[in-house]
């Protein structure tokens, strides 16, 4: 055997998360600066293993077995890298998701309860095979405090080797281990194996492949599987805005979670709707794929049972008319992914309705679904987009990455005090500080 | 075939859950109020199923199966009754954890975003054999909006079986199917694989059972495995304090999960802590377990490798002496069960080290663990208490039955505008404000 075993190397990483949950902000920060710069100063360094990436998977698409799409994003150069450089200096730039106080409760005189955020532990991730991704990760990952165990996709994997090595040597003063890259397929089963030591997964990459991690461990999982996002043109909608909004939901970038997949339209309004819509499209180069009634309006495929519930990633969009607002709502709670819908209408209590009745994670009112994203959120440095339904759901930023301890500041106090007949009474009242242990002495 | 299948109760849970996010707070508190009444006035039906139960039960004890602990927890009362209504007016009474706009964020003008709490979705609960358990997990479900499948012990299946009656029948203006009772063992497996339909299991009882659940589904489950609890005398304790607490912490209720089960004293003040805190011990009747050094000071039991890590629930403590706070830290974080640990110490930087390196969710200073609970805390009602570490950590409250969901207003946006060469920037301003769709159009 040569090398470490994964599981010695997810053992070391909770041994450094424990430590890594003291660092302060500034050594955080300071330690993604090196990061950065080390990017920057190591290019040759990188762009060497990066060549050696490109070289097979070149001779793998001579063959047929990759895509140029793939070879283009495995391709590192001077300018990517300094955007890359650029990205880990924006995370360290972000605010300080850890130490906030997140609740303050009075529970008696001199007994102060703090819900307080820090890191998670450790985090396994999987990810694509853009260089870029373990960069990314690995920042978000010590920005937050958190250990992490890294995958990349085996196309990348000279690229990943070095770009961990040069993160490692840029980070003396972070607690070793803190960041672990595993290689191997069979790592991951393996990660998937140990729930007591990983706190949360991060998967990113194919729906199938997510379904695959989320069948298969106990450990919590953050990520999307399906984005089958919906736009509904109400019988209310102003009908130059739905088409502005269904274009862009299409077309704007088709193959991405975000993207309407099926357009739903009000019978009352399909006749006039359709046709300028379609026209559009056309230009566009979408290919529609209706039901019967959309077919009978506007010349197109006829949608099969699959097509409401496909996300084609593609210029491919179905359309279904529907006779009321609460088919839409069906036809979406049925067939969605609980990703991210749009009603168009100038009723607000049509709106009000579709959007409370609906089950996804991001529901918006004349909008277009590709606003569904962390950066377009606000969030800051987008750690994923969630489909799952607790600890974090939709677009997540780096909150998703921390939970939170409770302190409580004492002054000797025992439940005894509190239970039975006599017992004194809880104060309960929230007040605004921050922990501050021992500061009870001094009152 | 008699009675439905698990599946066919999980399913019109699922459908249910849609409509009953729509309800109202003053419905879903109408409902609650309409269900104590229920059981105030169906008293004797109720008294009377719960008596075949503790008849069974009673026989059973005879045969030296069961204790009689159970039995009297089993054991309905008239005044136990009056009990069980009023929790569920009190839960009725909690503030509303649903609708609330937990972030407003102005991306640009005319396109606001808010986070909004919602219903999980469908939970899945299995609970211990008092009858008032399962009236409690229906209220906190009601409460918070979502449906509920319930599966009590078998101990308590007439009594469980004429309260869901009763739960059911009171609360007609709730949608149908919302709360769904199951009744064989096997139909917990069943449950287990319903990932796509169940969104949260609840499992309470022993360790080795929410252990069981945890290992055998991939549906995100809140609930406590194990409370190995401490607490650390340092060396700059006050002893008198010390003693207090250490005594609480065991002796108050032993049998609960944030008793401490283990004590750590610092070497430079155990010559003089121990006899003081063993003397009270002893009067109560606590078995002591220690290592060498805690042995050479009072005269108790050896302590074995497997008593660092034992949940005793009883009157038995395992005492260690260390030479250092670090060595007090990792003893707990090597054998925690990451529930709840307090250090006494009047040296406010000596607590704050403890704390901040200790990766449990509750870490207490100058105060007994017994504090580790939902209603001390002033959650309110009080859900559970988890030892996981995503999503809810710790107490619980009705805000752990809860997610929320993104609502975008927009008057017409597209994504197109914001990408690009000629981007508009957005401004993501936070502001005031709560969600209210169609304002935009009033501007």
């Amino acid at each position: 055997m040569t090398g470490t075993s994964t599981e010695t190397k997810v053992s070391e990483a909770q041994s450094a998360a424990l430590e890594l949950a003291k660092l302060s902000e500034d050594e955080r920060n300071a330690a993604l600066h090196d990061v950065a710069d080390a990017i920057e100063s190591e290019r040759d360094r990188i762009l060497e293993a990066n060549a050696v990436d490109v070289e097979e998977a070149e001779a793998r698409l001579a063959e047929g077995e990759y895509t140029r799409a793939l070879v283009d994003r495995l391709e590192l150069s001077p300018s990517k890298l300094e955007d890359i450089a650029e990205m880990v200096r924006s995370v360290a730039g972000q605010d300080d998701p850890l130490d906030r106080t997140l609740e303050s409760r009075r529970l008696d005189s001199g007994l102060e309860l703090y819900k307080v955020s820090v890191p998670i532990g450790v985090i396994g991730t999987v990810f694509e095979s853009r260089p870029d991704a373990l960069v990314q990760i690995a920042a978000l990952s010590l920005k937050s405090g958190n250990a992490v165990i890294l995958k990349g996709g085996s196309e990348a994997s000279e690229s990943n080797r070095v770009l961990y090595e040069i993160i490692r040597e840029a980070t003396p003063e972070v607690p070793d281990g803190w960041a672990q890259l595993v290689e191997a397929r069979e790592d991951v089963d393996t990660m998937l194996g140990m729930d007591d030591e990983i706190d949360l997964l991060m998967p990113r990459g194919s729906s199938a492949f997510v379904s695959y991690i989320q069948d298969n461990t106990s450990i919590p999982v953050l990520g999307h599987t399906e984005g089958v996002c919906h736009v509904f043109v109400d019988r209310e909608a102003d009908l130059e805005m739905a088409t502005e909004i269904a274009y862009d939901a299409k077309v704007q970038y088709p193959a991405v979670c975000n993207a309407v997949e099926t357009l739903l339209v009000h019978e009352a309004v399909a006749e006039e709707f359709l046709p300028a819509v379609a026209e559009r499209y056309r230009e566009a180069g979408v290919e529609l794929r209706g039901d019967e009634t959309a077919r009978s309006i506007v010349e197109m495929d006829a949608a099969t049972e699959s097509d409401w519930s496909s996300e084609y990633g593609d210029l491919v969009l179905s359309v279904r008319v529907v006779d009321s607002l609460e088919a839409a709502i069906d036809h979406v709670n049925d067939y969605g992914s609980k990703h991210t819908e749009s009603i168009v209408t100038e009723d607000a209590g049509r709106a009000s309705t579709f959007m409370r009745s609906i089950d996804s994670a991001s529901v918006f009112h004349n909008a277009s679904t590709r606003f569904s994203d962390g950066y377009r959120f606000g969030l800051g440095a987008e750690v994923g987009i969630s489909t799952g339904k607790t600890h974090a759901r939709g677009p997540v930023g780096l909150e998703g990455l921390t939970t939170y301890k409770y302190h409580l500041e004492g002054s000797g106090q025992i439940v005894g005090t509190y239970a039975g007949d006599d017992a004194k009474p809880f104060l309960h009242e929230e007040f605004e500080g921050e922990w501050n242990p021992g500061h009870l002495r001094g009152e």
